[in-house]
């Protein structure tokens, strides 16, 4: 059967191996797993939330509120918006697919850094748009995307700040400065999936959605659950735009994309404010041993303003190597080689899980 | 900002109204709001399946297993399948948008009923095809399909049985002699969202994805765990076809589109096949009484598959009317004027809320 000709070359994406898959594989015993591969809290989630969800379950059977009322004005207080410039989406993801069906097609070019967040390419290959990238392995190189923006017109540039898989962010000021050169017509998708971390470790690096969206009519700023709040397994993400873009990601929305358990969840997630700066403190605190650990054996770490560390490695070390290895002691961290990096991203865990990645990464350096 | 030119006309699609918003609009107590507008099970969802997603409320924070292995493994059980010929959807809608996205654009053409399920015409507008139907509102007259199709040759033909929102059924035997008809590079979608009641009510309705597939290379079976199931704010569905037709859907799945409690919620529900027996049983008791009242007050109803029923009005009886009458009493039912019939449909519900359906509606009559 003859499917759409621009899927054709489309790889189906692989995300992290979960705990199960290793535990079928390998044969290691659950409780000897451990995670740092997908960036999600070590701490879990709130107990409160824990405890919304629980008292909801015979909810299961209803449709959601599609209005999703509590959960926007939840957000909407949160950064000072109206609820009508809030799209929720089954993690930011979502509102990445919505926002490049809407913009894109085989006719349109997206720009990226040279290494940042896979679904950005994802997507633009759903729609057979072309995909123009920085050479940056790091920090977004702001000149470069200017030069690149200029050759190419590109109907959306997505600057992921902090970056995912390196953990670098870039200043705020610099991104301002970058999007004020660029034409309205372009968007601009500013992905702070990782925004929580950054704002609490340097100020310079905080991006309010707020002023971006009062200051421009063109840029979609895009957070989430998954991270700082403890929801990877519930999938929702938010995008703040002016109402003009909002409208048009809403005409695209798939109704009632969000489940009625993952509204209730993420609507208490946003009143334990507790839970999110205790996650961050200890994020901070354990990345610390990182540094000095990447330190004493000469590896180099990248600056990271995340829940992750990228750790580069010089040859003849070898980061899909030593990935493997480490996943049949039962240590899931993700190799970037599939990105053009010799190093792995390593979420920052528990104080124990994380002695226990020294203990093991040593074995093998 | 200018965005893709085909999607300039779309209007945003609405669900159905949560109770929530009736709460918030007319000041009634939520205890005295009955919803009967979204074929949610009355009965709620089983127990088992409740006890289950308390169980593991905790791994809310880790991102779902993307192999779905445990849910796959119960549908492939279920219906005799391979789990390789399975896509798990955020509700079957989300199978029908990739399908949509993968094999139509905007040169193409999809082919349905005249009145049938919204979302089919929803995703085609998203990628610009032309929408071809038959002039029926009830049931498929497959004659027409056949003489449709020869016409416009459309990428995709709809199949509901049974039919949302009119709830007939077409026997499979006429189904299944129509798809041998139809070219194999035309993709025919049969949507049997609801066929765990027509199984029940009449063998000869029903229809096993195993024999489709066994039997023809271009059909694709939906399922949902929406409504027997009793899942609907859950967000899970399915696809079964061949490898072929899979493998290009997947191409296009947004990855961890199914969260972890939806997950275990619909592998636990798979398993608690009394709960789904009971909620039929009591479906089609019930019904009964819709029938008889129908009688009684000279209503049309449609003979129903499902775990609905559609009352017809004769002018200058307004099915708009009535709906907005009874909505301002706290009754939640879906008007059909949108779909061009002077008509309602309710959701059958529990015996005390049909009985308070009933009492409402003759005041309107």
């Amino acid at each position: 059967m003859k499917f759409n000709k621009h899927i054709e070359n489309i790889k189906t994406y692989e995300g992290g191996k979960p705990i199960e898959l290793v535990v079928r594989e390998f044969g290691i015993d659950p409780k000897d797993v451990v995670k740092l591969a997908s960036n999600e809290n070590p701490n879990g989630c709130s107990l409160k939330v824990q405890d919304a969800v629980k008292n909801i379950v015979a909810n299961m059977a209803l449709y959601p509120d599609d209005s999703m009322m509590k959960l926007k004005a939840g957000l909407s207080r949160r950064f000072g918006m109206d609820d009508e410039n809030i799209i929720i989406g089954s993690g930011s993801d979502q509102v990445i697919e919505l926002a490049v069906y809407a913009k894109t097609n085989k006719e349109s070019k997206i720009l990226t850094n040279g290494v940042t967040f896979a679904m950005y390419e994802v997507y633009a290959k759903h729609v057979g748009c072309e995909i123009i990238k920085t050479t940056s392995t790091d920090t977004h190189d702001l000149e470069q995307f200017y030069t690149l923006y200029k050759e190419h017109k590109p109907e959306i540039i997505f600057l992921c700040t902090p970056n995912n898989p390196t953990g670098d962010a870039s200043d705020a000021k610099e991104i301002f400065e970058f999007i004020s050169k660029i034409d309205s017509d372009t968007l601009v998708i500013v992905d702070g999936a990782y925004m929580e971390y950054a704002k609490a470790k340097d100020a310079s690096k905080a991006i309010e959605p707020k002023e971006l969206i009062d200051k421009f009519d063109n840029v979609l700023y895009l957070g989430t659950f998954s991270k700082a709040y403890g929801l990877g397994g519930m999938r929702v993400g938010y995008g703040i735009a002016r109402l003009d873009i909002i409208k048009q990601l809403y005409k695209l929305r798939p109704p009632f994309n969000i489940t009625t358990l993952s509204l209730e969840a993420a609507s208490v997630a946003l009143e334990d404010e507790e839970f999110v700066k205790n996650s961050i403190e200890m994020n901070f605190n354990e990345m610390k041993r990182y540094k000095n650990f990447a330190n004493e054996q000469k590896i180099d770490i990248i600056e990271s303003y995340t829940n992750f560390v990228t750790l580069c490695f010089e040859k003849p070390k070898n980061s899909s190597k030593i990935a493997d290895a480490l996943l049949k002691r039962g240590m899931i961290v993700r190799d970037l080689s599939g990105y053009g990096m010799n190093a792995i991203r390593v979420t920052v865990g528990k104080p124990e899980q994380n002695s226990k990645f020294f203990e093991l990464l040593v074995e093998y350096l």
